[in-house]
């Protein structure tokens, strides 16, 4: 959160950013009824009216309450049902039953929405040169997009519990990835003193702060991520019946979940895959997806590599454009790969690495509710880097650190293997 | 299910009594939005929407199937999702998982339901001389009406995890119930061999039957149900900290549950009760309601009486008229006692007695998917007698048995005392 | 608990009685070890060790404490650990932690037995006339009968869980059940106005008090249980993979427990049986043993019987005398039927009846501790009739109400057909 | 596992070392009754006897399997029944059910370990110079040794869940901790790159390899492990009802399990503490130990510090010989801290650090069932360094990583501070 230069931000200054992002969020439940909007399919998902307001409190909350004079809130009640997990703010509504909400009704919360938006721009409109207020909001607008990538993947997950399998939106017109993947090749990297975290001037989260030194053994890197035919070659051995490849809380996991292959993957004959399309053919040639920190292991051992460190995924990744198959494509599907060159870092899958979430040499948890962002969850979680298919445009970075327990599945995550050098 | 000439039945024949009561389950969703319709509270409780759906599901089923020429289903796949438990008929959506359907939306639904009524409209035009599409048509009445009774209650269930406690629909602008209850008396009711089960050649579900003799010892019976100001003495009295009133089962209950009080009651300084009208004072007056079949044992025990058996409960009612206030009056919570009279009988709370719910001697399951009906849950469920405010009008009868685990609360489940004469 | 003129107390006066039982107990963990009678199998079972502790800490409890002058308990926290369920006594260990005691040591619990021998039996001399005395030493004579037989169903659940599958004793020498079992007759039973409940002078629990009146149908009986021949063609007919036999409730036990066969059946290409002998081949003319109550009734739906109600049981064991195949048989199995008469009412296996466990018209609990014995359990249970081959000799009658829950599967519990006459 | 020439091996070569490790387990078991050996308090901890028999097993399998000519098992049952985890050696009996095992008995578990001993002798007289038995044979000596550790934690669990609090064994009789624990102070450490790993040819596992190269900043260490008088502060600072101290995850683990304090202390008044000798005062000067990683981590936040790497640790650990309050002292709990120089690193108590286990660069999994004693541990648990004083002596080193799952107490887990410089 370094500053209000901000990624997010591209044209218009800080207003312009502010509704940019803000429309975003609407857009996305375009295709949605209001009976999609409010049904919650597991704890650790939640309804996308949930997601809708949640990110118009945190606004409200951070920005509304301290600077708005004569302040009162749009609806007392809405203080707590829309507080995620900041115990600095006061109560919360309990996660698992966000779902129970069919009130206030989605009309409510949009409404609750433009309540905030319109206050908003009018207090940018006045005090928009405050920089604790701009650094505020531009902390909003990446919080709202993290969000917005959310509830993609909780739509995702509720519609596969529905046997009709409803889709979210058509397969584009044009598909734009390859028929067979270009192949894998491994690329070289140098070891030595290097230096991770964010860098520059630019926004971002206080967990990829501060820049720090690191020592990394010379390494290689997997071109691309591991595609579908790939991943089917594992399960084809055997890979899914033979422990020796598993972590052994892994392993107790496949058994006790009875998982023989990814979250959306199904076997009917033939396999298919789950998608924001519907229920379509497995494509080979795409990299594999919705796998946990588990299988992401138990494949790469298989395979006769591991999974990359994440100060060596940075290290590969620094001097790369952060752009790629993001959500602005439209696809919502990773694509296979086309070259052999070091591709893909960006976008179509989150990539899982070996390092437990933890807090940077050091890391300050800052005062007050907003240092509840990130800090507090740095224990039994796993890095994931570069962003996905559904993660929204200018919204991705080098240093950019995602983490989910290693049993998550329902987020866009992949693999990219990596080899000692 | 005895015969045709069905109290669902009453006034202008089958299709007239079929559309009427169709009628009356739209009109219950009335104050319900689309979001409200979806979402389930509990395992036990069910969607409005699916409610909606599966009482279609069963004329689709048991009457078009079966006598519609070039019968051709609504939907395919609405023939497993809206089948509660006819394992004779086919797969079904795991109960749990209700409340996952954002799709099909409501709207689809609604459109289901007009189908199938057109359809079933068009075959009575033809066919309503037929005694056995008359007989399974009368059921499928009946049946819809036990589902616009479980709608309620597990809307008001809903609506009750919600920290908003939306109220269903305001009260009613007169009051009708009582200041004070009337004192509770007793009254005497004379053993010997005696009959009990259905009788008579109106509708009945296949569990009232067949007729048959028991032996009961004489016996009293309060005029009343038990009202919340008894029932907050024995609150009061330390009933919900004291084992020696408690069935053993019960108790373990109690604790692992943390109850202190009635289900939908709150204590905020002062004592308020949750009903389809919101959140509002605790009315001392009126029946105690949602207790479980424990309290209602141990709030019986305390009071140095016993639940009565079903036996008992019906030999008082059977010379009584099936009266009172059902739905609809338009109250949806029970009325004080105004008499001191054997009273309430009939509406108003739903009453707990102390028979296990079983096979009458000489039950006979019947052949096929509506011999599921009733007699596969004869087991660990107790009888509840009498109907309540919720219940549809001309539903009721003396020999109605209704059942639910001793652990059920949502219900509207009350208490009348019995005594040993 | 009728009268000091116990059938427990056989010859020489309540002294000789006491010392019988309470040897009877010790002798039965003469084939164990201090480890075997250490450890809990499960929460339902109890130790071996705290059955010995328990039925002392009955006496030292509830006549020691009463009637010894200057009594001082023999080590005051056995007060706590060895109570069962006694609220009105104090405090109380929790069950699922029994087998954590491996202190007090299984020699400090004999010694613990012997001092209160001692003590009873200097009692006694002095004081036998007494009349509430007697009765109560009698009770515990009884409850310690029950012990024993739950000693030994505890170990066999114990063994049954070791892979070495150990015997608690070899094979009597000398087989005495026949090789194929009398064919199944039916024996016809008259109905109307019936009495059942304890009659004479002799002890009886509380709960089979009063004796009252029941009205029965005309009803039939088989002449014997089910043997594991007649329940084999059921589970070769499918009996556990179709829902239709089963009840809702059982179905959903047998899915989740993932049950295909009776709880210590064993199949290995052969069907074996483990008992208390270890493992064994399966004896296809003895009685079925160790089925739920869910299993029961579902066998009984597929043979087109029923199971009879305790009503129709007691009736037809009320005129025979109270002999079989009990513990003191030493054979520890049930054996195969030799008559096509009216044969093993008593003994061989428990039979489950159709009959929730409820109190009998009149039933009134006793105050104090002691009311706490059978009352508080009358829910959500199943009356089993007849005893075992565990049981003690001297300790059924036809009037005997045992109980469990109808997932119970580790008493020695089977299954006698009934039908409607 | 890098020599023979282990630190477990300090005297009269490999028979030598491998009679006084083994005597050494046995004479722990000393003051336990078979049933203290046979029982299993919670999944996590295994029964003595179990430790008993697997440590047997393990030589059984890796030494006589392999080297032994005409090998014949002990008893075949025991290759499975005493398994850990080893899939590559075949089927294992359930962990949470090894308290079942009443049989073997302990004196057949202790007749199983003396036949191995016998035949392990005999071959290493005849061929103690084989390099590959060697290794094996002292690695077996090291899990050995580890066993011991467990062994005491498990027994002292158990112990602790029993209402008589019973002693492992009398407090010596002479108390060498001080009264007052000398002043926490700071002592400062060198960053840059360093090296951490097994150096040199003594024995280590093969998870303290390869030896690599880090990069750590400069930080500051604490002299000694927190003691309970800090960690008392902290409580009654209200260290346990504020969440802003705890990782999220922490704050929901304590509120789900109820903790109020260390997993052994007891609130009574006055403060107690349950050890190995029973329950005591608890003593305010000795090192806080049983806390979880959730509780260290709060404490640490409270105390405006942090945890410590294990490169942090391990460097400041390397120059230090590692003597210490160890098992062989026979005081069995932390002793209080007699100096401000860095002190204690080395017994008393397990120290957590914030790294999660993990890999180090270059580790490679042995092939073979030896390669299962690590690797495959190595998600969501947490590393802790320095030994206790239940540890072995000559079991430590500086390199020597144990592990543990965040939520784990029952071991004698402390905290030492750090702070960046």
């Amino acid at each position: 959160m370094n500053s209000a230069a901000s990624s997010a931000a591209p044209s218009n200054g800080l207003s312009g950013a502010y509704s940019e992002v803000r429309d975003a969020t609407l857009a996305l439940v375009g295709p949605l009824s209001a009976e999609d909007c409010c049904v919650q399919s597991m704890p650790d998902a939640s309804p996308a009216k949930w997601h809708l307001a949640h990110t118009a409190w945190f606004f409200e909350t951070f920005i509304l309450e301290r600077w708005e004079p004569d302040f009162s809130p749009f609806d007392r009640s809405f203080r707590i049902l829309f507080n995620s997990y900041y115990n600095a703010v006061g109560d919360k509504h309990p996660r698992p039953q966000r779902g129970l909400l069919t009130r206030p009704s989605l009309a409510a919360v949009l409404a609750y929405r433009a309540d905030v938006d319109r206050r908003v721009l009018a207090l940018l409109a006045r005090r928009a040169s405050e920089p604790e207020l701009a650094e505020m909001l531009v902390l909003g607008l990446h919080h709202e997009q993290q969000h917005q990538e959310l509830l993609l993947t909780d739509i995702k997950h509720l519609f596969s519990r529905n046997p009709l399998a409803p889709a979210y939106q058509p397969l584009p017109a044009r598909d734009t990835s390859p028929a067979h993947p270009a192949p894998l090749s491994w690329h070289d990297f140098a070891g030595g003193v290097r230096e991770i975290g964010h860098a520059g001037s630019g926004f971002c989260f206080d967990n990829e702060t501060p820049r720090h030194r690191v020592f990394v053994e010379p390494y290689r890197l997997a071109s691309r991520p591991s595609c579908n035919g790939e991943y089917l070659a594992f399960i084809e051995d055997g890979g899914y019946a033979d422990p020796r490849h598993w972590l052994s809380e892994g392993w107790d996991w496949r058994v006790s979940e009875q998982r023989q292959h990814p979250l959306y993957w199904k076997r009917t004959g033939r396999w298919q895959e789950f998608g924001l399309a519907g229920l379509r053919e497995l494509d080979l040639s795409r990299p594999v997806v919705h796998v946990s920190y588990y299988e992401a292991d138990a494949y790469a051992r298989w395979a006769g590599a591991r999974l990359p460190s994440e100060a060596e995924w940075e290290l590969a990744a620094a001097d790369i454009p952060a752009d790629g198959n993001f959500y602005a494509t439209g696809e919502l599907q990773p694509r296979a790969a086309s070259t052999q060159e070091m591709t893909q870092l960006f976008g179509d899958v989150w990539e899982w690495t070996a390092s437990s979430y933890a807090p940077y040499p050091g890391f300050r948890i800052r005062p007050g509710a907003v240092g509840e962002y990130n800090g507090k969850f740095m224990v039994n979680q796993y890095v994931l880097r570069g962003g996905s298919c559904v993660t929204p445009d200018r919204h991705l970075r080098a240093s950019y650190r995602n983490f989910f327990p290693a049993t998550a599945c329902w987020q866009f995550s992949g693999i990219r293997l990596a080899h000692d050098a």
